[in-house]
Formats: structure tokens, sequence, C-alpha cells
């Protein structure tokens, strides 16, 4: 069974529950998360994240791209958001190879170099605070008050906060 | 109380009951979601995820930018996912605006022009196709035979194919 049927077997019981319709489209919270597409970062259990309540962007790695920067513009200024949680992992897949050698790598095998940065990093708190001036650096973000970075411990689940 | 400190708090709560420190960075279940943003897709919730499971890769539309692609080649080529279930939604804040629309408000506002698409879009099961395609003409995921694309219903919770 692919993990596709998995989960439109597990989505088709959870509607027969679902009762929360009338939500709004801006966030309750008014928050927009930010964080790495890893599997073991379980957001919802996580952050205790209720349906409604927060925007959450998700890429490899959880570093502020031009595309985060996209979604955080349309967060804050159609949808009212003004909090911004950053949050990026220990044992990160992008602590494991550098753009160089991916790229090279994917180069030999298709002949074609990818013409974008992999966005790997080799220190977490610098990523996280590399993300945070990228935010900063952006004029398209009108709302950065309420910047946090934060390192999640995967082997605890734990947030600490980068300062 | 920010929603930074409630999300906080909610986490202190989770890591005292945390037990799941031994996963591994690959997803069990070989798989990456790519899906909107928005507050109201609990991904946890919708598709019964476990922590460990999946990759889940969110942007503002669910919209397969070069920023997914980037997240797409690293889950496919280190992080070892085959399937791909795609998960765009009715009631999406990127049908109610047009590109030209947002970046003439914000050049008028910044004196910047964003120098990136806003993918804004007209029609879901359209956009669903227009990121399919977009993955099928990438150079650099590797594996496409189990890319499969969807519409999240926002009033039910329920998932259609868009065949």
């Amino acid at each position: 069974m692919s993990a596709i049927d998995v989960y439109l077997d597990n989505n088709a019981e959870y509607a027969v529950r679902f009762s929360k319709g009338s939500l709004s489209a801006p966030p309750a919270r008014r928050i927009a998360v930010v964080t790495c597409m890893d599997a073991r970062l379980e957001t919802g259990a996580l952050l205790g994240l209720e349906a409604g309540d927060a925007h959450v962007i998700r890429n490899a790695g959880g570093v502020v791209t031009d595309d985060v920067i996209r979604s955080l513009t349309i967060s804050q200024r159609l949808l009212k958001t003004r909090e911004i949680m950053l949050i990026h992992h220990t044992d990160c897949g992008m602590l494991t190879f550098t753009d160089a050698e991916l790229r090279d790598s994917i180069e030999k095998e298709t002949g074609v170099r990818p013409p974008f940065a992999m966005e790997a990093f080799a220190h977490l708190e610098k990523s996280v605070h590399q993300s945070i001036a990228r935010i900063h650096a952006s004029p398209f973000v009108p709302h950065k008050d309420a910047v946090r970075g934060f390192v999640c411990e995967i082997e605890t689940a734990r947030l600490r906060e980068v300062t």
C-alpha cells in the first residue's frame, strides 16, 4: 500500500469527525511558523497547533529563501500575521553536505547544474541568524518586531531560543 | 501573551511526554507532502502523520516553486523519499488576488517591486496540474512515478484527487 493511500484512508476517517468548517483564513494567533520539512518535526504536536491558528511554512532546512519571503509577505500583508517563529533543528540533513558537493553530483548525473543554491549550512545557530537577517533585510515583509529564532533538539523535542 | 510564548509553553509540555528520540532522518514512509501554509490545514491531523513518517513542505499556495524543487531534490536524493503528495485547498488566499495587483501595491508602498512571482492562481485544479507539470519538468527530481495531486475541501477536510 502506498503512503499516499494510507494518508487518504487516514483523511477519510478524520473527515468523518471534522467539525471546524467555519474557520476563516487569517490565522487566529496571527503568527507564521517557519521550519524544516524534517519528518521528525511533527509541527502540530511539537507546538500544540490547532487548526486555524498559525501559518506553517516548511522547506529543506527551514531556511529563509525568496520563496519563504514570498510566503511571509502574503502571510503578513493579506492574512494579517504579525509574529514569525523560526525553527531549525539538530541532526538536520542540511548539515551533512555542501552546496558544491550536491550540485556537482547532480550535474554529473543529469548534465544540468542546479541554478539555485541548495542552502546547506555548517552551523545551526549561524544558520538561524542568517535566516533572521534575511527577514530583516527584506523590504517586502512589513512586521519585524516579533521575529524569534529557535533550535529544536530532535532527541528531546525541546526548543531553545537562539539569541 | 505572544503566540510564540504560547507555543513555547505547549512545547515544554510536549517535551516532557516525548519519547521518539531514536527516529532517523529519512522518512519512514518515504513520502514528501507538499501543501499550503494555510492555518486550517493542520497536516498532522488531516493526514494522520506520525513523527518520523513524511517530509512536509509548505508555502503560500502549496505551489511548486524553485524552492519546492530544491526541497524535493534533497528529499529524494539524500533522504530517499519516492512518493510526492501535492495538496491545494478550497478558499485559498491565492485565489483572492493577482500577481500584478499585489506587486503593484507593494511597489507603491515600499518603492521596490518584488523580483519574484507571487504565484497567485485563479483556478484550483489548473494550479494543481501546473505544479505537477513543474515537478515532471524538473531535471533535479529523480522519482516521478508516484506524484499525485489533491484538493482539500476546507469546509469538510476531505481530499479529492485531481486527475
